[in-house]
């Protein structure tokens, strides 16, 4: 793989504040820059190097359908065109990879547009970790006088990001740590969260710590909504899905002999918790 | 109120790391280097300061049963024991103290030895937060090889103090953060916590937290023994319990406009969430 590609793989591998679906447009960037910057002269490498890249966006982050699936259309897209001078190949993929980041795009603020609609003025609002789409909801939703419930998201407190952008919005907010999720359910209207993957059962996959808030949500009759847009869909079951785990260090416990830290940074919500799964394509409420 | 009570009074107020247990124990403590310390001369005045620090140690830390319990034990055995010289006064305030920290510590010792004949051999343990009484049954049961998995505990972080104290035993620890609860339960046979307070229906204040481990517990059929010895039983219904709330400092969260960080230290666990309540008196399956 060569130097471009694997800087983009490392900056994917690497990022922990950024959900499926800007995770997932950063790698049709990374396509299209490297279609954009590739030195060599003949297509037959071209193609080869790309299709490198690709193997790798589809792996790099795997308990995010988004990445594999968008790049996976990509592909699709791209092998129609497999011919022509090189100027025409490397022409097709920037085009492939800006009108797919121009979809994705349209997808999320036509899912965030649907969503908004579903809440009503003065309601409270509760969310985990940090999700570009429920950003965007929120931001809709401001002459709503909602107030919202952010958690911190350990071990990262992305909360603390979606918390600072509530603040310039003059959203009212309680910031709380993760374990008080089962104090502050009972208060709210309803659950707004976003998804790293929806699996084939409707199960979504989504930071650690949202299991425990929908399971809480359905104990006291809190409607959960799942903002998921189509490219986050996967063919993949509860068995086969990958859980990532990262650096344990993130935890910052002191070396214990015999004492391991964990660090697993999703888990799954199983579909019979949800409420509705609110996509580009409307609000569904079964599976 | 004199500068050894307000004393008393602070150390008990501002601790984050001890239990009910060892808090009430603090309290009875507390009483008898009052009444061991005191400079005055008349059995009158020194039964009214006494009373002064009973008081503000009943209601200093509103979410543990256990300091008014015990504190409310020693008030009625003292109250026999009005009359007399300053020092016949003096001398009963201490022993009744000094045998009511021996009661309070047989009990816990009961309890624990209890609890860990419930624990079979290899099992792998769950619990929340630090109780003391926790820490004497997971010693308890260091030659059966057991594994344990230990949450954060956030915002104090006590979860540390637990893994610390079981590296020191060579008890196999996984330490995870509060979050990932719902992603370990399943892997666990047995959920053991401790308790702050049990309410009158035999619900459980506990760290917050807890709640949700119990949750996911039952989700999964995994039983949850809860640890309470009886001076932890309280008359007040969920309505009643004051849950306290700690300085939100603790959260660290910067300065943000319309954001309030939140800091409640205890749920509540309902009753039917648990498998059996173990205390001095055995083990109850049914409140």
């Amino acid at each position: 793989m060569d130097n471009l590609s694997a800087r983009i793989i490392s900056k994917i591998d690497r990022d922990r504040t950024h959900g499926a679906s800007q995770l997932a447009i950063m790698g049709l960037e990374g396509l299209k820059s490297f279609a954009g910057s590739w030195q060599g002269d003949r297509v037959k490498e071209f193609c080869e190097e790309l299709q490198l890249l690709i193997e790798a966006l589809r792996i790099v982050r795997p308990s995010m359908a988004a990445i594999a699936n968008l790049v996976e259309r990509f592909q699709y897209q791209f092998e129609f065109l497999y011919s022509g001078t090189l100027d025409e190949v490397r022409a097709s993929a920037i085009e492939i990879a800006e009108v797919l980041v121009q979809d994705t795009t349209d997808a999320s603020a036509q899912t965030a547009r649907t969503m908004a609609g579903l809440i009503n003025d003065h309601e409270v609002l509760m969310t985990h970790s940090l999700s570009s789409l429920i950003k965007s909801v929120l931001g809709l939703v401001v002459d709503k006088s909602v107030h919202v419930v952010v958690t911190e998201s350990r071990p990262g407190n992305e909360g603390l990001l979606l918390a600072e952008y509530l603040s310039t919005k003059a959203i009212e907010t309680i910031y709380i740590t993760d374990a008080q999720v089962g104090l502050w359910v009972p208060k709210a209207d309803k659950i707004v969260i976003g998804a790293d993957t929806i699996l084939a059962d409707g199960a979504v996959v989504n930071k650690a710590g949202t299991y425990l808030l929908a399971l809480a949500a359905r104990e006291h009759d809190i409607p959960v909504y799942v903002g998921c847009e189509s490219y986050k869909w996967s063919k993949v079951s509860k068995d086969q899905v990958a859980l990532e785990e990262m650096d344990p260090d993130e935890l910052q416990m002191p070396p214990l002999d015999g004492v391991l830290a964990r660090n697993i940074y999703f888990d799954i919500t199983p579909a019979e918790l949800i409420t509705a799964w609110v996509s580009e394509q409307g609000v569904e409420r079964e599976w």
